[in-house]
Order: C-alpha cells, then sequence, then structure tokens
C-alpha cells in the first residue's frame, strides 16, 4: 500500500535538537494545512522528554480542546557503536488525534 | 479508602537525579521483595526520557518476559517559580504489571 504508508510517513514528526517550537508548529501545521486525522510524535533517547512536552503544548494550548492523546508506545532499539559496542537506546511515539 | 492508596504509594517510584541502577533495583525490588502486582513509575521534565530507559531496561533485561507495560500516561503540571512566573512541567507515569 504505497499510498496509505505514504500518508503515514508524512504524519510523522520527529523531535531531536531543533528549537523546541519547531516541532509543536511541525505539528499544528501537519493538523492544519496538511488536514491530517492523526499525528505521531516520535522520538529517542534524551530527547523522549522534549517529545512529551511537544506533545503536552500542542493539546493544552495550541489546539486545546481540540486533539486527544490516542496511544504513547514506548520501545528499544539496539545498534552497534562505533567500538563494536551493544548500546540500547529507548524509543518513545505519541499518537495525537483529532477529535 | 486509606489502606489501598498507602499500598498504591508504596508502589511508586518515582525517577529523579541519582544513579540510573537505583531506580532499576528499586523498581525491581517492588516486585520481588515486596510483592507488588504492579509498580508505577513517575516522572517530571527532563528525567522523563530517564524514566522510559528504566521501564525498558527492567521490561527487556531484569525481569524479561515477566512484566507487561499496561499504562502510560502523560500530563503537565502548572507552577509558579521564585519570579513569579506561570512555569509548565511535563509528567509521565509508567505502570509495569506481573504477568
Amino acid at each position: 500500500m504505497p499510498g496509505k504508508q505514504g500518508r503515514k510517513e508524512e504524519d510523522a514528526i520527529f523531535v531531536g535538537g531543533k528549537p523546541f517550537m519547531n516541532y509543536v508548529t511541525a505539528v499544528v501545521m501537519q493538523f492544519s494545512s496538511e488536514g491530517a486525522d492523526t499525528v505521531t510524535i516520535k522520538s529517542r533517547g534524551k530527547f523522549i522528554s522534549r517529545a512529551v512536552d511537544v506533545a503536552e503544548v500542542v493539546r493544552n494550548r495550541f489546539m486545546k480542546d481540540k486533539v486527544d492523546i490516542t496511544k504513547i508506545e514506548i520501545g528499544s532499539e539496539e545498534f552497534e557503536n562505533e567500538e563494536g559496542k551493544n548500546v540500547r537506546v529507548s524509543t518513545m511515539e505519541i499518537t495525537l488525534k483529532k477529535k
């Protein structure tokens, strides 16, 4: 299902080290300009705290009473670092849905 | 229900700035020595990433195949800082339950 998968990817926002409001704006735009019904906020490691802040600010301020949190998932990813050591990193996905 | 509430409080672990393994051990002990059926990992602000790490390490390593994540909740707390300004902080609760 290339169409559907494509659409899903578009509606994911990856939270990293850019200015905080970039991510808030990106989520709000996804709902408004892009007409998304759900937006998934994805993050890893130390950026997880930030992703929660993004979700909370969207939900309580910019789209107050307009979106619900419908899913929160946490997980782990394992990968090999430069020294060939196995490293684990936590991941999180928060899904917001238009009311 | 003072008894039940009391029990619930005992089964909450607050993740902060102490060494990481302290929290992992505290959760595992709550299940084993204290015989808890569920343990809630609570955190605020920047410690949220750490709380997710604690949950993941307990679930995937120390109590592999023995616990499930049954609930993840995020929220906000507002308070007045030293300069009398209203500040918002994100909160998170992850509930683990014995299988």
